[in-house]
């Protein structure tokens, strides 16, 4: 076990979206300094990180440099293109680790892995061609949902299949990309586990969320999730599983569905997430400061829940709420500084404390 | 009344220490960014700030191309030379205003425009020579303290007079600085109030703190302060009376003596106060936000307090603590980035949330 990150060092984030933002100002809360490598213009995260690298992730010089200036390094994005990785392993530790990237950057390799460790998914299959897809659309049954294995996020990459005539179609739409096809699932609603671990080994959860999507994009995550005391405890202990099977080191979002044979595994984040942002509101350290203190090697901090929550993403021109929204009694906003309003762009959220 | 600051705006801040970090992480919840300007090297609002300026406030050209970068011009201390405000009002709006400025880097100017107002403060004199010091003390009594009118801060430029024989010996600390001599109050307990007003007029106080000083540094700031509810109401009616006077823009820090004969002020600084940082962790919006909001237009946030806490600085090698500190329950933690621990210097802070 290394000895805990000092005052004055500096954390590498790869990605300098909102959640590299929000990841900055934590670690600041720490005296921990951060360096965004972003390859797109005015990064949301440079506005509050102590230094930016603007450039590719195939630019190996820039990898390099950004790599010899931080102590460690983490990422607030999973689709992290592996020959960069490899180039920063060499110089620097990257937390959460390779595993974790390898698993969740594949959509039938993490479904494999999640099933490998006795947990439940929504059926699934590896579809290679029009055979394939046929083939597996005879077993998992329509409707069902075709995505790439690599590369979707926010409902991007999918296409879905309400009936088997409509197999060409959406074939076509993966543009040639490795897909899965994945059945429906019959679930009462989704809920979110936020599980950090620490080096040593220490896991930490936060108290489950329940997520509204609306369009393949999240809307509104709800603490405390409508769970029975034994599902909050299946919830809690399987995400810790998962944390414990990678080696894990830093907070993971965990998607679940609850269905009347249990809990589901949607999806697996290695990274901050969305429907976390609710901590910001409603803990004493959030999950951003928790996933700093797993990568800076902190004890992991207090993330009991101290007040209900509702979390609500603000995408494209909900911004025009702002005036109302910022009148409003116990009402948090957390912006995210991008200039540009775009359908869909999530462009901040709020946390709104639920009085009793 | 102007628009509020739209997304992507710039707060210039003057000072670059803890406060205006604090603030910068608080503008960046709104979406906006914030320009530091500051003669140090490596000011620790510098990691969490879009852009720094490195330079001195006699430095009209680098004060001009601050002021060009930025939306509004704001201050993390009193004690700005009066040269480099006359330079920078020219070409940006400063809030809070000259007017509260000129008050509080004077301590007669401030008395004086406090006792004006009808307020009561502990009794003082203007001291130009040894003869009014000689006369003052004859009338204030001893023990009192000696201070410089100007640049005081954390118990620098004071000398305590315990009996008239020590009154040479005081005076010629100061230096031949300009002073005021205080005598001393007799009181149960020192409290703040962190008043906030927007440039509509609205005023929000957060719930009034209770002081522990030592060796003239703030120790400890704990909510709620053993006040009686009228106790209460006056502290917060007072500090809107001194908002108000100054037709004044941002948060203030408003100090009182709690006497057996009613409130007396101590001092006000026209900033965000230390003794306002347990608002981080016991209110939705925070002193830091506040202030923010109030300088860029916005609305005043939802300040109402919803847990009992304790603030404790960490100063000089309290740093030690913090192995212990990240490990402990109900403990948020505020580092400051500083690089060297000196005795005196503050660190950071904790606050602790009380549980009921």
């Amino acid at each position: 076990m290394t000895d805990p990150l000092p005052q004055g060092a500096t954390i590498g984030i790869l990605g300098g979206g909102q959640l590299g933002r929000m990841l900055s100002v934590a670690a600041s809360r720490l005296g921990l300094r951060c360096h965004v490598f972003e390859p797109g213009a005015e990064p949301p995260a440079g506005h509050v990180a102590d230094a930016v690298t603007t450039a590719g992730y195939d630019d190996t010089a820039a990898l390099e440099a950004f790599a010899a200036s931080v102590d460690v390094i983490t990422y607030e994005f999973e689709n992290i293109p592996t020959e960069a990785l490899d180039v920063l392993q060499a110089l620097r530790p990257i937390r959460p680790g390779r595993e974790a990237l390898r698993v969740s950057q594949d959509r039938l390799t993490e479904k494999t892995f999640l099933t490998d460790l006795g947990l439940r998914t929504a059926p699934f299959a590896d579809i290679t061609d029009a055979a394939s897809l046929k083939q597996a659309l005879e077993v998992i049954g329509a409707p069902a949902i075709l995505k790439t294995r690599r590369f979707g996020y926010d409902g991007k990459g999918q296409a879905r299949i309400s009936s088997p005539d409509e197999a060409e179609t959406a074939l076509a739409e993966m543009n040639g990309a490795p897909a899965i096809l994945e059945g429906f699932v019959e679930f009462s609603c989704e809920v979110s586990v936020i599980a950090a671990r620490s080096a040593d080994g220490s896991v930490a959860c936060f108290d489950p969320g329940e997520n509204i999507h609306r369009e393949g994009i999240l809307r509104t995550t709800t603490v405390p999730a409508r769970l029975s005391a034994s599902q909050r405890t299946d919830a809690v202990l399987l995400a810790a599983q998962i944390l414990n099977a990678l080696n894990y080191v830093g907070v993971m979002g965990v998607e679940l569905f609850v269905t009347p044979q249990g809990l589901l595994v949607n999806e697996i984040a290695p990274r901050v997430h969305n429907s976390g942002h609710w901590t910001q509101n409603g803990c004493t350290i959030d999950q951003f400061e928790q996933h700093i203190r797993a990568v800076a090697n902190w004890p992991l901090g207090d993330g009991s829940r101290y007040a209900d929550v509702q979390m609500e993403n603000l995408i494209g021109d909900d911004l025009d709420k702002l005036p109302e929204l910022a009148k409003e009694s116990d009402v948090a906003i957390h912006l995210y500084g991008k200039a540009a309003v775009k359908p869909g762009r999530k462009m901040g959220h709020v946390n709104r404390i639920i009085r009793g």
